[in-house]
């Protein structure tokens, strides 16, 4: 498998859609800070697949120039999202907060300048790879905070092995992920969810999308249990297309808890 | 009005909790990227109440320095957020996009630079503020992408003034935002959402956003039409109180629309 790198969610899909690349790895949500809108827009504007996904634990490191010490320590630089996943740690210090680009650009900018006076929050593979010294460790708020990475494909059919890490077992749970609009009305989401409620299908989350299409509309993404080619779930999926519009599965897949 | 400018959305929070600012606005949704997760997890963490809302139309322009023409451009810089939201007209032009932190950062960096070969996207008032020259006016995907404001007091009897512009004619449409948790069961969020349902109530979006105790725990959070303190509204809420735990009623304020 060769990493293609691409800088924007859309980009990457336009990539698995035309073909360049088999199948892009896209954050869909943080344990923390919840959905991660832009890449779920991008999936769903590509009409690209689910077919799998990917647990990760974000762990954060304050980082500093090699013999720098924590009381020498006057500022932090990190990505917004990093900074706002350490906010106990930081709180308990005096420093003054710099939001950076990304967490790995302001780990090579604080190697390339040498500062002793800065630090940055960044991984324990940035430490290594810009040799920088790790001045505390696992700083963030949450112990294992993590984020839910979509695989996603062309088609539902095109699932890429992986080393086999993606090949499911028979009986692993599955989740998918379904897309619908309502009419704008009292009671027309109430009436919708309740083709799930009535078939005994359990709903993970909820998130109204804007559609794009005009302002302050939306669409509503649900994640559910099960696979949207059996039962309970394909019977529900069915209901769902007589109480709303546009229903669209984004893929079934092996859930990775 | 003196305003207080502040780089987190604790800190601006924290500032309005502790008695340092009247009141704060923060951005809480927009019309293409949907919700400002950060914001509003920021304003249920300090406790604190929405007491209005303003709508502002976001609107892009490309800025060069002074002289520079469209075809010498060769880089883009802008905030994540402002190059996605222009996404079609940069398509249309083979320009390397770069990430800045914020907007008017970008329009400062280039003033100060001079390079003619670098554009950004910000706003008319950065052109004038750094002295650049507008390549490309209104550049933005949406015509009148906009970006829905709340105004936050600690309490929902303090909502300030502000020249009389927030002051709700007595006829003016209300909206609330109320945050609910629901038992980990199939159904029982349809059940909730049953009790606005019933009693007539327009939800105008939902949203999971994780609770921040326990990973991948959510609570849920409706935008509904009408006052929490008026039927058929309060009924509503009464009967949800029944349904799901920690109910809470973030703010009833005039709608902006």
């Amino acid at each position: 498998m060769t990493p293609l790198p691409l800088p924007t969610f859309s980009a990457v899909c336009a990539a698995v859609a035309d073909g360049r690349a088999t199948a892009a790895v896209l954050p869909l949500e943080n344990s923390l800070a919840g959905t991660v809108g832009e890449a779920l827009d991008a999936l769903v504007r590509a009409r690209l697949s689910v077919v799998g996904e990917v647990l990760l634990t974000v762990r954060h490191q304050l980082l500093a120039a090699p013999g720098a010490n924590l009381d020498e320590i006057e500022r932090v630089a990190s990505h917004r999202q990093a900074l706002a996943q350490c906010e106990r740690f930081l709180a308990a210090h005096a420093w003054q907060l710099t939001i950076a680009e990304d967490t790995a650009g302001a780990a090579r900018e604080l190697a390339s300048s040498g500062e002793r006076g800065t630090a940055v929050i960044a991984s324990e593979r940035a430490a290594e790879r810009y040799g920088l010294s790790i001045l505390a460790r696992d700083i963030q708020d949450d112990e294992g905070n993590q984020t839910r990475f979509a695989v996603v494909a062309p088609s539902p059919s095109d699932a890429p092995d992986a080393g086999g890490t993606l090949a499911p077992s028979p009986d692993a749970p599955r989740a998918s992920l379904v897309l619908f609009e309502t009419r704008h009305q009292p009671g027309a989401l109430h009436h919708a969810l309740g083709a799930f409620a009535e078939a005994g299908v359990n709903l993970s989350r909820i998130e109204s999308r804007p559609t794009g299409r005009v302002r302050w509309e939306y669409r509503f993404l649900v994640g559910v249990d099960g696979d949207a080619a059996k039962d309970p779930l394909r019977a529900a999926l069915d209901e769902l297309g007589r109480r709303a519009h546009d229903v669209r599965v984004l893929g079934s897949y092996t859930s990775a808890g």
